[in-house]
């Protein structure tokens, strides 16, 4: 996995032009740049630096401890230990390769490109002090972004299975769940098969899983509560499980509690899940190689507003990988938090999750959160979506 | 916990007469910054500002959908939710309280201190250019360094279980020891007990623990192998556990494996344990406030060198909390890799490992690692400390 990484990443080296790419790190247990996990694989204690070249080198400079483990490892053909310090190590390599570009790890618009700490940036900085090579930092996210994104196929068959697991957990769940069970109840049956299926989550456990009844929930990103899912609420869930290598899902479902005398869900709220559901589709329709994430994110936004329903407060969707949010590229509005996301063009091999929203006063939140891969000329869906509402009946 | 350091925090600002605390994150569950877990308790996925003032004001600046979560958590007083970007939000309140300085995450000495990423460094200089804010940027060091170092009686007493739990596991592994265990097989027995009693790793699986045995084994920061503990071998293992809270052991203690025909190990291997043994209490009757690291460092390196043998590789020791290397200042002499870290003035209620070694050609390495407290006058075990050197007969 490390190694298939570590070639496509000198691969995109060479496409970007970039001669070197360092990544520059200490004590990377407490503080953990995410490039260490896709073209490394381990940690270290003292300073290192990580070096790929666009000619193939791989070359690792690691304080003396830290060595045996990296040999161990055998990602980085030329490991290089130091005792007192990595500068004249550092600076030796650094001439003999003498690089015109110095891809680092800080990126003000991708965070998994910014893993260097301002403060490792003002050593780095102060270690090439003599040097050309202060001046020939570049920023890694073209790198880190390109390589992330671009998913390989073993990368997409878990991804896939993750998927699968996490909509298996939804239909396991769906023939527990009764009206008088609160958020938090639903949220440990949830658990409970999680960890009979031998899995973990894909990110905190404060909100994963997030689940929200009726009409006065929290909304997103808060965790289970004690309020009672009661008939005439719209229940949704967002969960995410972590397989094998790291890699997530991250879906959400609806389900609606039909009161005593429903046999059908009431017309807004029906209207409101089909605006989602086709929403999710016009933009999965529409996402292809080429595009920018601001149109995809206005082919479902301009749907449900069209429908007269209020626009979600967030983007369509984001990247997913070894992260639940992972890859630079998002699907969303040219809003001031998004920086220069909206404006990615799609490429093949990037996974995308779609998960617009609509709120509906009085009942709850509906929601479906899918997840796609682009392939050369549209997507295919990684998981089975959601077409219909599922109901709870109030007498079960 | 978290509201004992918060006030803690609020304390070392006017001691150090600094306005305000500002730790600036994204999508921290991704990249974590560690005073996170100190002062605020959860995580966020947009641009977030966590404020701590001088006169005790503690405010949030949050993504709207991150808000719940940390009303939830409740601690801090004034939470402000944004949509589209925190520019605005960030700007109110800065010029609302116009602080004189603004400490932020960034240091060059001390990784913990160090949170704030590059790329969120830019962002937050572009947030505030054309404000006076820009230029009253300092780094948190000092904050994040005391608050981090002091440890309040409840740090001291989770320290402390957790090397009673760890001392107790080396008592119960001495007991299944016995030569033509390979290094992987004493790692399991370890994690078998720890898992039996309910505790986590301090730190990376891959060593932890860490089993060396023999002449030729790895040195240190390496993972168990398949090399088999036979007589004549010094063997030992370097292992720390987590308790509640987060708190850590980390500690190490020397077995040697006697030839058939010995009843008690070669003299040069009795005078290296010792060696080791003397030097940790030399250098622990020498520790008390107001002592500089690198001169406790020295304390046991001359004992170790003044019997000619060769001087370890590494410092002393270093603090330990909630991450098993915490706090700045370490026990470690004036070499480059160690920066400002030599220099570092012990204070009362550090806690501090004390861990030197002795390589003893032909036969491995004797380390023993103790965990102290810093008192007002001298220092109290927090580990019981190892007096002899432990012995597997070679017929058992």
């Amino acid at each position: 996995m490390i190694r298939k990484k570590i070639e496509q990443a000198i691969g995109i080296l060479g496409e970007l032009g970039i001669d070197a790419w360092l990544t520059f790190v200490r004590e990377s247990s407490n503080l953990h740049d995410p490039c260490l996990d896709i073209v490394v694989g381990g940690n270290v204690t003292w300073q290192s630096a990580f070096i790929l070249t666009r000619d193939g080198q791989r070359i690792a400079i690691l304080g003396s401890l830290d060595m045996a483990a990296h040999e161990t490892l055998g990602h980085y053909t030329e490991i290089i230990p130091y005792v007192q310090g990595i500068s004249e190590p550092l600076g030796t390599v650094l001439k003999r390769l003498d690089p015109r570009q110095i891809a680092i790890n800080f990126s003000t618009s991708d965070e998994m490109a910014d893993g260097l700490t301002h403060g490792q940036y003002l050593i780095l900085k102060e270690l090439l002090a003599d040097t050309p090579y202060a001046e020939r930092l570049i920023s890694s996210e073209g790198i880190v972004s390109r390589l992330r994104s671009r998913k390989l196929p073993f990368e997409c068959d878990r991804i896939a299975l993750a998927c699968k697991e996490t909509v298996d957990l939804f239909s396991k769940l769906d023939q527990q769940l009764c009206v008088g069970l609160t958020e938090r109840q639903i949220a440990d049956i949830m658990v409970d098969i999680m960890e009979g299926k031998g899995l973990t989550r894909a990110w905190d456990a404060d909100h994963c899983p997030a689940v929200f009844t009726g009409p006065d929930s929290a909304g997103a990103h808060a965790g289970p509560t004690d309020r009672v899912m009661a008939p005439g609420h719209l229940m949704n869930v967002d969960f995410g499980m972590r397989v094998e290598g790291g890699y997530c899902s991250d879906l959400q479902r609806t389900w609606y509690c039909l009161k005593p005398d429903q046999t059908e869900p009431p017309e807004v709220v029906t209207r409101a899940f089909n605006a989602v559901y086709e929403a999710i589709h016009k933009a999965g329709e529409f996402l292809k190689p080429g595009v920018q994430g601001k149109d995809v994110d206005a082919v479902a936004r301009n749907h449900i507003t069209g429908l007269g329903f209020d626009e979600y407060p967030h983007g369509l969707g984001h990247q997913i990988g070894r992260e639940a949010h992972d890859g630079a590229g998002l699907l969303c509005p040219e809003w001031e938090r998004y920086g220069d996301k909206p404006y990615a063009v799609v490429e093949e091999g990037q996974c995308y999750t779609l998960e617009p929203r609509v709120n509906v006063p009085g009942y709850g939140v509906a929601t479906i959160e899918e997840i796609v891969v682009v392939t050369a000329d549209g997507v295919r869906y990684l998981s089975e979506p959601q077409t219909k509402l599922m109901l709870i009946k109030s007498d079960t």
